[in-house]
């Protein structure tokens, strides 16, 4: 078991390509040798963005502090405090800050997305 | 893509053996056709726990509000709003509310939890 607060997890630069005013904290991974899938914290600062791209695997999202929107392709969702954004493997999506505070959100990924192996059993929907 | 609040999802109570004033929210996991893991948010009430249990999979934990305690087997680390907990396959555990108001988490398991048996350890419900 592994217990600690999210804030004393190292966070680092998102240096992608299109990613605005971006930070991320690993708080389960590889370093916990987590057999399925990724915890991270994002932080988008004030008038930031993520990129807006897509991939093959899923994001399970939930807003911690600030407000912002995700684009849905072209479409926006505003996001506050406490709200869940489940993005489909293969949607467009992109994360703003449109507040006046840093927007800190979850973002879970499977280890597919991190070129690590699943152990989903085939029965389960994987 | 979807986007809603974790408080306008269904809470329903939790009938595990073991479980004392636990409820769940499912924020996304069959319904939405996650191909992986699942995202829950639990609510424990003041003076309630979870279940004293193992099984072979992990749980992604990360505490919303409340104070409480979770337990790795016998040794209990202290809990508050912030704080992640990775519990590994196997490692009997249990979430317990310790202070005066209710107790919110995140609690997120990979698919093969779903269908899968849960081993609940004599010690469940001590």
């Amino acid at each position: 078991m592994k217990v600690n607060h999210f804030e004393a997890v190292e966070q680092v630069s998102v240096d992608m390509e299109g990613a605005v005013g971006c930070s991320v904290r690993w708080l389960v991974g590889e370093q916990e040798d987590a057999p399925n899938f990724a915890m991270r914290q994002f932080e988008v600062a004030v008038g930031g963005n993520t990129p807006k791209h897509t991939h093959p695997y899923e994001h399970e999202v939930f807003v911690l502090e600030g407000e912002g929107v995700v684009l849905e392709g072209n479409i926006e969702h505003p996001l506050k405090r406490g709200d869940v954004v489940y993005v489909r493997p293969d949607e467009i999506h992109q994360f703003r800050n449109t507040g006046g505070t840093p927007l800190k959100f979850l973002c879970l990924v499977p280890n597919s997305a991190l070129g690590g192996n699943v152990t989903v059993t085939p029965e389960c929907g994987n």
